[in-house]
């Protein structure tokens, strides 16, 4: 691919429990004036799709509250600072405060992420073909911390129809010897573009990405792929 | 921002030694019939630095030689296994093996990071400032692993013109509550962005990305800004 556009998908409509996203990114395509190509991303933040799924639950402000939240999201806590708890999921993420988002909900409120985002993730793309006939990829991102760099990325967190981590391990480069072992987490590169034009307080839950190679699609999870199994590990 | 692109720009000439980056990005853009904006971003993959600044060495093949070059490069190691080393460099970047390439390299060699990468991308943004007027911003990008998640992902090791981490503490979302802690780490979002772009094997050192807002422009480096300090570090 030589080039990749990555467009906002501004003006979505609020979600609440029980909508059907494929509508409101459908609403939102229509708004920009765009339509939907074979091969084009859309990107949805974990918010929405919480939101969506009714993954939201009362929160009364307290930090006891919030570690209870945490607590209840989490299979075991790798790191603690302050309320600052750096947890693994019941998905098997490691993040912090088990993703759990008090910012942009609201009042009273705590948005836990989606149950299984792959699934999430295969919904919307089952609804978004259903209605258009266009095979694109769905990907849900969330908003995650790195343990060397400053700063937050966004990331996939569930995904259909793309294959997140593309393996070049066994192919050559241009000089002919075999690549090192490279296996490039692009879904994760795509979140972190579609983040770009997003904006955090601005409303902007969709974006599309149009322009990554078709080799990229196919079917694949986050959970299957893109985490990182414990043995594997080398800083649990 | 409400649409970002990225742009390869395949037909690098090969770059030796002492050659000027500058020029070669130049020629590349030429060769792509793009002209330079205020604005845009180029990002340049740290292998065609570290070769135009010389940061290339004997390397025979052996671990042994693949070891001490690692700790040649090395401040500390932070785990082993094998003959991968997860090291803190000179700069301060916690990576696999000191960034050090093996592959895509000349037979019989291996390719160093740059001494001092923020360096390395104010002298490219110079240069292109002097020879076209425009203000663009310099990422040079490096392919680092994730401690938690599979696949490698592009990040920033050096910049100019851009400020890697947009800081939104303070500000308020929609509803009008103060966003809990939020430093966006831009500049590896854009390396991400432009790694999409480029397939490893093809020989397409640069990037071309347009349409990152105003606000993201300004003095900083990646030395400064990004690298986490070791007293914020819950895993060092």
């Amino acid at each position: 691919m030589s080039s990749v556009l990555i467009q906002a998908l501004p003006g979505a409509p609020e979600i609440r429990e029980g909508d059907n996203l494929a509508d409101a990114i459908l609403a939102s395509l229509q708004r920009n004036n765009l339509t939907l190509n074979d091969f084009d991303i859309i990107t949805v933040t974990s918010k929405v799709v919480s939101k969506a799924e009714g993954r939201v639950v009362p929160f009364d402000g307290t930090d006891d509250h919030k570690v209870a939240l945490i607590a209840s999201e989490s299979v075991r806590v790798l790191r603690r600072r302050g309320t600052l708890h750096i947890v693994e999921t019941h998905h098997g993420f490691i993040c912090a405060n088990a993703g759990i988002d008090l910012s942009n909900t609201a009042e009273g409120t705590a948005v836990l992420l989606p149950l299984d985002p792959d699934r999430s993730a295969r919904k919307v793309r089952g609804d978004i073909e259903r209605a258009t006939g266009t095979k694109v990829a769905v990907i849900v991102t969330d908003t995650f911390g790195r343990v060397w760099r400053t700063g937050v990325t966004d990331v996939a967190i569930g995904i259909a129809g793309l294959r997140p981590v593309q393996d070049l391990r066994g192919t050559t480069d241009h000089t002919g010897r075999t690549l090192e072992a490279t296996e490039v987490a692009v879904a994760d590169e795509i979140a972190g573009a579609a983040h770009l034009v997003l904006g955090k307080a601005a409303m902007t839950p969709f974006a599309l990405v149009r322009g990554v190679g078709p080799e990229h699609f196919g079917d694949a999870s986050v959970a299957e792929h893109l985490v990182r199994r414990a043995h594997d590990d080398l800083f649990r």
